[in-house]
């Protein structure tokens, strides 16, 4: 009988070079991150249904796995919903819960609070090649800041531990959802549809000019002459530099408020002391929306000309903590896919590793002593028995990731001066030589 | 209108300090564990319903967090069972997951394997204080090892997990599920008692020998003079030493395996060569049952002046990855009660974090310069806008965790050297001197 051990559908294990991997990637972030003053936080997996489809989560909110109640008999009665039976569910970001984690804990928190996380999350998504239904979210969230200090800061600490895992050559696109607003309501489209265009300007890089134009004016039936207006402001504003971008904005859209070109500009300043020492580059992105509703400010996106999608991304969100606080609360959060750098990076990590062989005849306190005086000494030490044809098992041994072995016979200690050998790049040509 | 911004019940949400502590402490255990050449290994927290109902957890079993059916219609159909509604369910160990993953990934495997985990895992058990419904185990394996070697290398690791964490002064108390099974039998109980025998005894601390007594003879109705003869053998063979214990074993039960003598005596001289330089004692507990079922050899547990329960337990279980692989493998494990630990040390890490205080007129492309070269030179950096009272939000800096201030005015950076200030351990007592 062929015994089923593969884990849930769309999820998957991770084997020992992959976490090692994911381990040294992520403790590379955590160490730029605290060096920023962020503060790792942790909360639940799971949270109470009703604050999960609280309306924060948008798409994401039909992909939650719901839990159902305890003490519920076996036997549904006549007339139960689903709903009745459930209560809680697992987070599918780590947005909604660092809300409520600030509306609980806040008194006690620094003010502007860093927040750092990194946890799972969970979605049920088709599976697909690279997306899970349980994957790791990295987050750093700066509350209690008004000013444009909170997106360069986020910025500038995102960049950097990019760079610092070895991702360089980073692009940051840059906008700001009061500018979008803005071109909107110039341009003559009514303000209750400005979500929608936002929703099909977003899905430029998949459908073109054409094609938002024409979802905008056929399938939203917005007036043509607006749409075309905003997507003609749009593309006068693309591939600007920061001297022109200053110019041009107020041009474009002459009801932009000031506080949005000052805000941009100290953005771009920034950026421009930080692009030569992280090879990184920057542009005003006028097409970026970014998905969630919640954006209120400055939205952004890292790229890296190795994938098509960003690998990190965020934005200022002055009304969310409201929700669960009672009181706005200006805060900024940065995203970093951890999963698509984990993807893109690879596992590369090697941990120097001494086999200490023994042959049965040994007794087992003396190869523990030997063992025991190299692991003081500070190296990574697996105690292993001898078995089969040396030159095979040595083979092996390197397969799994040993460097170097030493072999312990019955009278080795006493009789000669143990040997530590290494292990060759190529372990099916060594051989014993003792 | 007051909003509930606490987590589910049972749960609780990780503020900075104690997640802090808790990766220090993580940190420090991770890095004993890597140098026995454990590695770290990962599952998803999802499991089949199937799986965790599949026998291996015992009374945790009734505490599983069910997840529903994706894709279920919202009204229930008459006659439906919670049970059709279910197909996962959250992990309540990582003994279960461990089994399916060596099952599943062991061709790929090192043999024998060391595996290191540590995650997050749910019972619904009723809140009480320092029982969560959320909580991190901390598991270490060795898979393929038939040799007591096993045991011997997961007390030594784990005891020097603790001591480097700061808890010495541990005693290990070792039994033998095979010396148990052979006392049964010579006392004359029925083979089919043996495991109520065991439930029985495993509740000693809590009803003492009277109270164990009672339960077997009156309760579960096995013959009295079997119990006595048990439950004396067991009573002459407390506090013992290595030397007296080899003599006593066969004495108190003549039919007990010459393997499981010997394998208790090498246990006992490794734990002899460790006990000084970890302050450790150590104990053969005739009384140790440990509760779960599967364990098949000897069996330990770390105990600790400071807490009644164990900080640590596991034992050899050699017939359970059979279960998942096919064919039984050799396996020994040992848990570290995580939470307990960090209970027992507390909160006690502190980062020095330099605070980068800046006025409003001060631009905030020259307050991120200074920020940059502090970092640049391994500081960590809060960048935070100087507010109200100077000495007030000093102190509240200092309540937060700061350590030292630096204070940027108009100008302050072209005339004046900035001056990095140490804030004082008596926050209220501080004032502003420039």
């Amino acid at each position: 009988m062929k015994i089923d051990n593969s884990p849930p559908r769309g999820t998957r294990d991770l084997l020992p070079d992959t976490v090692a991997a994911r381990d040294h990637i992520l403790a590379k972030i955590t160490e730029v991150y605290q060096r920023y003053g962020y503060q790792r936080i942790e909360t639940p997996c799971l949270e109470d249904i009703n604050r999960l489809n609280g309306g924060q989560g948008g798409e994401n909110q039909k992909l939650i796995f719901q839990v159902l109640r305890r003490g519920v008999p076996n036997q549904v009665e006549t007339g139960t919903s689903l709903s009745d039976l459930v209560d809680l569910g697992l987070r599918f970001d780590l947005t909604v819960p660092l809300t409520r984690f600030y509306g609980g804990n806040q008194a006690t928190l620094a003010l502007p609070f860093r927040s750092f996380q990194f946890g799972p999350v969970w979605r049920a998504e088709r599976p697909q090649k690279g997306r899970y239904r349980q994957f790791y979210q990295c987050d750093i969230d700066l509350i209690g800041e008004q000013s444009v200090l909170a997106e360069v800061e986020l910025i500038e600490a995102t960049t950097e531990a990019l760079a610092t895992v070895g991702l360089s050559g980073t692009t940051v696109r840059l906008s700001d959802r009061r500018f979008l607003s803005a071109l909107a309501q110039a341009a003559g489209l009514p303000q209750e549809s400005w979500d929608s265009f936002f929703i099909s300007l977003d899905k430029l890089d998949k459908i073109g000019w054409e094609g938002v134009r024409k979802e905008l004016i056929e399938v939203r039936a917005l007036p043509a002459e607006a749409v075309n207006s905003a997507l003609e402001r749009i593309e006068g504003l693309r591939d600007l530099d920061a001297l022109k971008l200053a110019d041009a904005l107020p041009t474009a859209v002459p009801t932009l408020p000031e506080q949005v070109i000052t805000d941009l500009a100290t953005t771009t300043d920034c950026l421009d002391q930080i692009t030569a020492s992280r090879e990184l580059s920057w542009e005003f992105d006028p097409t970026l929306v970014r998905g969630m509703g919640y954006y209120t400010g400055q939205i952004f996106e890292i790229g890296h000309p190795a994938v098509s999608s960003s690998l990190a991304g965020g934005g200022r969100y002055d009304r969310l903590i409201g929700r669960s606080l009672g009181k706005d609360v200006p805060a900024c959060g940065f995203s970093i896919g951890f999963e698509r750098i984990v993807d893109l990076l690879g596992d590369t990590v090697r941990r120097d590793t001494v086999a200490v062989l023994y042959e049965t005849e040994v007794p087992l306190t003396e190869v523990l002593a030997v063992a025991r005086d190299l692991r003081a000494r500070g190296r990574t030490v697996s105690v292993i028995g001898r078995s089969g044809k040396l030159g095979a098992q040595l083979a092996r041994l390197a397969s799994w990731g040993v460097t170097s072995f030493m072999h312990l016979r019955p009278g080795s200690k006493a009789n000669t001066r143990l040997e530590e050998r290494t292990l060759g790049q190529q372990p099916f040509l060594m051989t014993e030589r003792e």
